[in-house]
């Protein structure tokens, strides 16, 4: 069937997370965590979800750029789109008006994101798989022609991919049964925001280790007599033998980062995250070697804005664990370009999720990586936060700390309608509630 | 007096360049050159304006990104926000929930430029002077107070800063007499646009060697054999010893641009500007490493987005000339924090300009560059692109191929209003006639 897409529709839909301080950390002390929702039309009836990311304030920013790229989606055809997937992301990415306000980062990226994350959708819906397998079960060549190489030949040819590809054929079915019975190991953030009182945070160690989590990430970087205690409460927690990571987001310069985090190595942190400006490649880099003696690594990634700074962060050495995230890049096609680099570089990927939605999407992507890719799980993870699945028409399910892999065809990206509508901000329910308080 | 800001309203002004292939270039092949415009009223009556740049499609994105960020700015003093400007580029760079859309990159940043443009127009009209001349007059404590210096103090310290500003005290009255008089060198783009013809491009070159014009940039990048011919003839009007710089304007990955640009060696560039993506540091010092035995440099800067790029770029010397731009950067503050990193590195900087508008505010810039910082004109040139002067209420005035300093109050910013009501887009005339044609 062919698919033609008949319209496109974008809605501001935020949740009030602020109100209870889930998601606090040293840089966003008060995210309402939201989306832009992007929904796709089909002649024959087919839909497509999807969404970018958002902390509130701004979402409508996104939603004017999702309406000025809908105009180069609206009456083309599917089969079309992915028959030159890379003509296509080209065509949203380097419109010779629109390309000025980017090129491929900050919110025409995200925006990008939304749109071709609902085209990825629509496509999985349209072969009736969850997304992560129709990758696995993709032609290594296909997969390829999806990926703009544009700017990273440098560090990955065409060619390279595909041999990449190939090489991962071998073993694939194997790892696919282990997934399906396994599933991918996760580790948690929910336990430490920044917000959240030691009371709190001791009782969320206690019932998390009770389910099984051995891996476990504390906000860090807005006061150090108030990271040593946190830090030692939750090692005290958790034990010497389970995963502690630290997340600074942002917070620090160069000398700075190198110094608090030095700090903080007795609580053995096996990654700083964001130690300092997701831009500063350099930066990054001089960080990683300071610490690497202590054995703590360097991870970041969510607001790493293209492949084009997640391959200088690779060339460089700048980071021990890259953090893939499923709507800052622009969507599936250009995750799949990072997934690739980071396994040419031999340098573990450990997505980033939480927010709203981005568990549901991001396991797809590592569930290929392993499957696909990489063939390891060794020094991986993908992040859980526990907020807001409940909203989703097929919300992650977790079993003993591990995502297990989604069965119903399609991305993970639909929320419930009656969600968008009692969370449309500002008219929906929720909203009018707050807002006349 | 106080100035309470009481407005802040934004417009979607656009000139339909595109039809006559002005500003075309390898990768922006029909720009509409537009501005998301913005007027600050005070409680007194008096007025700022800014703008930050644009190619058209897309403006309505930036101008929904200025109407976010005036919530930020309605009911503040112009004197609060000055004496602790630092403090106010924070608040708008870093609002714990917009800074998700950024941080301090695209779309955002781009509405932030044009929020302090006017605010520094309305600083520099409070106090009667034009914006180069307050700068010029300023004490360099107060100048280094209206930058925020995180993420650049392993390049350059507040103390280092201060430094450099004390130190080019020393002949300041001299320099600024010196520029009152000869003003600051220029070169041309308006020659050779890709679009237009070869019997156009001899016409232009004709005019401009007859106004006293001796530096010239041709746009490259789209075909070798084109620009060879195009090259040949532009070096062949303006002779051995005139100034040739060529812009490809990101076309190239790294390997291609260091091919493709020895290629045209013969011609004896100056540089070669945006040879590849402008976020690719680590490729713009491959470029920059390869080309240096031709004699050729590396510029660039038009597209990068903040003061952690530019610290990097001349970290790793990627760049041997740093092109700043008036409306991509956070202002005047973030702008100021590169003029001094520049010159720490000893590199030189020629600015970004054309466009509508981008002359009028740079010069600005680079006569305090001259006059209280880098004190130098060496290998130093401001762009000019000789269109849309004449919708502004003080144009740029160009003397035998020189800036001359302007002298009316303020950052010269301000359109006439006739020309932003027929421009706005869609309801304005000029798009009236078009749209229904």
């Amino acid at each position: 069937m062919s698919h033609k897409i008949i319209n496109v529709t974008v809605r501001d839909v935020r949740f009030p997370t602020s109100l209870e301080q889930h998601g606090s950390d040293a840089m966003h002390t008060d995210p309402d965590y939201s989306t832009a929702y992007v929904v796709i039309d089909t002649d024959y009836g087919l839909k497509g979800f999807g969404f970018t990311f958002t902390l509130g304030k701004g979402t409508e920013i996104v939603v004017c750029a999702v309406e000025a790229l809908a105009g180069l989606v609206v009456g083309k055809f599917l089969q079309d789109i992915v028959s030159d997937f890379r003509g296509f992301y080209r065509l949203l990415t380097s419109d010779s008006q629109m390309r000025w306000l980017g090129p491929e980062k900050g919110v025409i990226h995200l925006a990008t994101a939304a749109v071709l994350n609902a085209v990825w959708d629509l496509w999985a819906r349209a072969e009736g798989k969850p997304l992560w397998k129709l990758l696995v079960d993709m032609d290594p060549k296909q997969i390829v022609s999806c990926i703009d190489f544009r700017y990273i030949t440098d560090a990955l040819t065409e060619e390279e991919a595909l041999d990449i590809l190939m090489k991962a054929q071998d073993g694939k079915q194997h790892r696919e049964d282990r997934m399906l019975k396994e599933g991918y190991p996760a580790y948690t953030t929910s336990c430490a925001w920044l917000g959240y009182s030691d009371q709190r945070l001791k009782q969320l160690c206690t019932d998390a280790l009770k389910s099984g989590w051995t891996k476990f990430k504390v906000k860090v970087g807005a006061d150090l007599e108030d990271d040593i205690r946190r830090c030692r409460l939750i090692r005290q927690m958790i034990g010497p033998s389970n995963t502690l990571m630290m997340d600074a987001n942002q917070r620090w310069g160069v000398a700075e980062a190198i110094s608090w985090v030095s700090s903080l190595a007795e609580f053995k942190p096996l990654w700083i995250e964001e130690p300092t400006s997701p831009d500063d490649i350099l930066g990054h880099a001089a960080i990683s070697k300071a610490l690497a003696p202590l054995g703590i690594g360097v991870a970041t990634g969510e607001q790493c804005h293209s492949r084009v700074m997640f391959k200088q962060f690779l060339q460089a050495s700048a980071l021990q664990f890259v953090q893939i995230d499923s709507c800052r890049l622009g969507s599936v096609n250009e995750n799949l370009a990072v997934l690739l680099m980071a396994h040419k570089f031999q340098v573990p990927v450990c997505p980033h999720a939480g927010g709203v939605g981005l568990c549901e999407l991001v396991q797809h992507l590592i569930l290929f990586d392993y499957i696909g890719v990489s063939g390891s799980l060794s020094d991986r993870m993908c992040e859980y936060v526990d907020h807001l699945h409940e909203h989703f028409t097929s919300p992650v399910v977790i079993q003993d700390a591990h995502y297990m892999p989604p069965k119903e065809p399609g991305y993970s990206c639909e929320m419930l309608e009656s969600t968008v509508q009692r969370h449309q901000y500002p008219d929906g329910d929720v909203w009018k509630l707050i807002i006349n308080k």
